[in-house]
């Protein structure tokens, strides 16, 4: 088991009606609030009227429009607005993009130059606004952890920031904000929580087991739940349960005493960077290529485990196992109504070089992850994705 | 799932070698520490001496001979001490005695009144000092919650003390630490983890399902390393994850979406608070026994299903597996070489009568526990294991 620490200030409120905290704990970070907001839909579904309710008597400045992959043009307006307007914290409703905005306002509000400097170079990052969250979407774990994923489109580059400073301070989880999620959007959401769990659980350590077998837990709640709300959006058990798996499938628990690189989202960060992909249908498309690519005699005994212990596939021969469970793993996209291809995302081959390129360029693939991949994997995994 | 708080401020080091940022750390408390030690195990094992390097330029003072099952009286010394020598923080080296009893002292240390009161009455407690850990014995949890658990020998109570002021601020869990514990320790330990996680496993909510797989994950954990650690006590792959599902089994995160009251513990508080037992040896006796009186219709799935993923029970019949469970657990203590019976640790039916009366006036036995107990019940449990 590597050495680890471990310390989540995050201060969670789950579920129904927890809202009503809001108010009293807000004002302790001050009165001047940025609120920001994706396209509406809270405006909608009502999120946005009882967000305003508890925002009696501050003043409140809005920055709504954050789009999926939120983009630096973005971040740039909000911190212009944070230094104009003095603001003392920022109000995150929404899920992983916004939240992930925010949390680059929230430092770039604190430093005089461009906020893309922060993600290039994190040391820079001194101070951050305090961030509070109502979560609307469970998918990335954003609401309990210190990283933000910014595209800049200039460059074609989705990358993270990460420190400590940016871990919400607040983040209020209430269940029944996920009711009217669009199907969509709950599939491709259980798609990137397992996704992040797959992430940890596949890596060199096997001897920290208690954090195996969290991770197996985390899992079987998503294959347990993640069918359901497709079904039954309205079922609290399912989105409770999800919702949950959300923030503990990312907050550094299932990390420890493991570590190493990501496989699967580095390479899906340059596609959903160069075409602007939902980052849960990404990760579907390429997650069992992935497996299928690095399955062999190093790593099937891991995979007939994770076949075995989160899909409950009774094989005793671990390579039969570990495709069974493989197979497993793309009928779950499947039932969620995730595509399974490149090309049904309007995908095609013109900038696979460039993105082979820059998955290795911008990650530890090359050094740190689970199997070692080069330029050429991650080409051969493109091309299987067509 | 019931709605919930989760907030835990603790800064977990975790890992060999980790003592090296005591000096740093504790630093930030101030200057004049109070040190809270057991019997001197660690002055023979060197532990004393790597801690008081990095204690050089403190002004330290020491409260030892804290004892299993920690006395008022002690509390009260170290409270006297911290009020003469103006101390700003305590640092408990040891394991759950020792940090309980730090607890009791940080808050002590800032009441004027006597330290008994704040056991009674948990409002009283205004603040505390903070305090860092060393954790020498894994078991309780107590590095990384709120809680403590206090003896007061006057009145023969047993009782905890519980507020988010005790959290420690800092833990330092380094698993080589327990590779000189005797086995007694060891298995008493592990018996402890395992109760815990057990206690908010067995409950009404059947809603949180992925707090009741990662309760399943850290059972597991320990059925597995806790006999290999008695056999092979310097194996550091199963006392780290020993160590890490000690803290991770009793820190806020297997409770979260259930809740309701324990049943076993609040009936071994007042056996040991009599008879000054060690807390692991009264839970091996009491927990099977408890669990084949609990036995039922409305409890035989959730026990089938804790028998089935804990210890790999294979049966479809429900009832049969719940009793194959409980013969797992019992075949467990035994294996870790517990007592089974109260005569075999000298304890006879004289005080069965008061300790019923206690163990439900002092708990929620009789109002929300899993299966709810009266006098009768905890009497014929009691009976059951002489």
């Amino acid at each position: 088991m590597n050495n680890f620490d471990f310390k989540i200030p995050t201060d969670i409120r789950f579920g129904k009606g927890k809202i009503s905290c809001l108010k009293e704990e807000l004002g302790h970070f001050g009165k001047r609030i940025l609120l920001v907001y994706g396209g509406g839909s809270i405006k909608k579904n009502g999120i946005y009227d009882e967000v305003m309710q508890q925002l009696d008597g501050f003043d409140v400045y809005e920055l709504s429009g954050i789009t999926p992959n939120p983009k630096l043009e973005t971040v740039r307006k909000g911190t212009a607005i944070c230094k104009e307007q003095n603001i003392d914290a920022i109000l995150a409703v929404g899920g992983g993009s916004t939240i992930d905005a925010s949390k680059h306002i929230a430092a770039g509000a604190c430093y005089a130059g461009d906020p893309w400097d922060l993600v290039l170079d994190r040391s820079k990052v001194k101070e951050a606004l305090p961030i509070a969250v109502v979560l609307t979407i469970c998918a990335t774990g954003s609401e309990m952890n210190s990283g933000a994923v910014i595209t800049n489109e200039e460059t074609c580059e989705k990358l993270e920031i990460n420190t400590p400073l940016l871990y919400p301070k607040l983040s209020i989880c209430d269940p029944t904000y996920l009711y009217s999620l669009p199907p969509k959007q709950s599939a491709a959401g259980s798609v990137d929580i397992l996704s992040h769990v797959m992430e940890q659980y596949f890596q060199p350590n096997d001897e920290a087991f208690i954090t195996d077998v969290l991770s197996e837990g985390v899992m079987k709640t998503v294959v347990k739940y993640g069918p359901i709300v497709m079904e039954d959006p309205k079922n609290y058990e399912a989105r409770s349960n999800l919702m949950w798996a959300s923030t503990v499938g990312l907050n550094h628990l299932l990390t420890v005493g493991k570590g190493g690189a990501w496989s699967v989202h580095p390479i899906e960060h340059v596609v959903s960077g160069c075409y602007d992909l939902t980052h849960g249908v990404g990760l579907a498309i390429l997650t069992p290529v992935w497996m299928e690519h690095v399955l062999g005699d190093g790593t099937k005994s891991r995979f007939a485990r994770f076949a075995r212990e989160v899909f409950g596939v009774k094989v005793d021969d671990d390579m039969t196992a570990a495709k069974e469970g493989i197979k497993k793993v793309r009928e779950f996209f499947l039932l969620l109504g995730m595509p399974s291809t490149l090309s049904e995302v309007g995908i095609d081959d013109s900038k696979f070089e460039f993105m082979a390129k820059e998955a290795i360029r911008t990650s530890g693939l090359s050094t740190r992850a689970y199997v070692k991949l080069d330029e050429n994997d991650v080409m051969e995994i493109f091309k299987k994705c067509l």
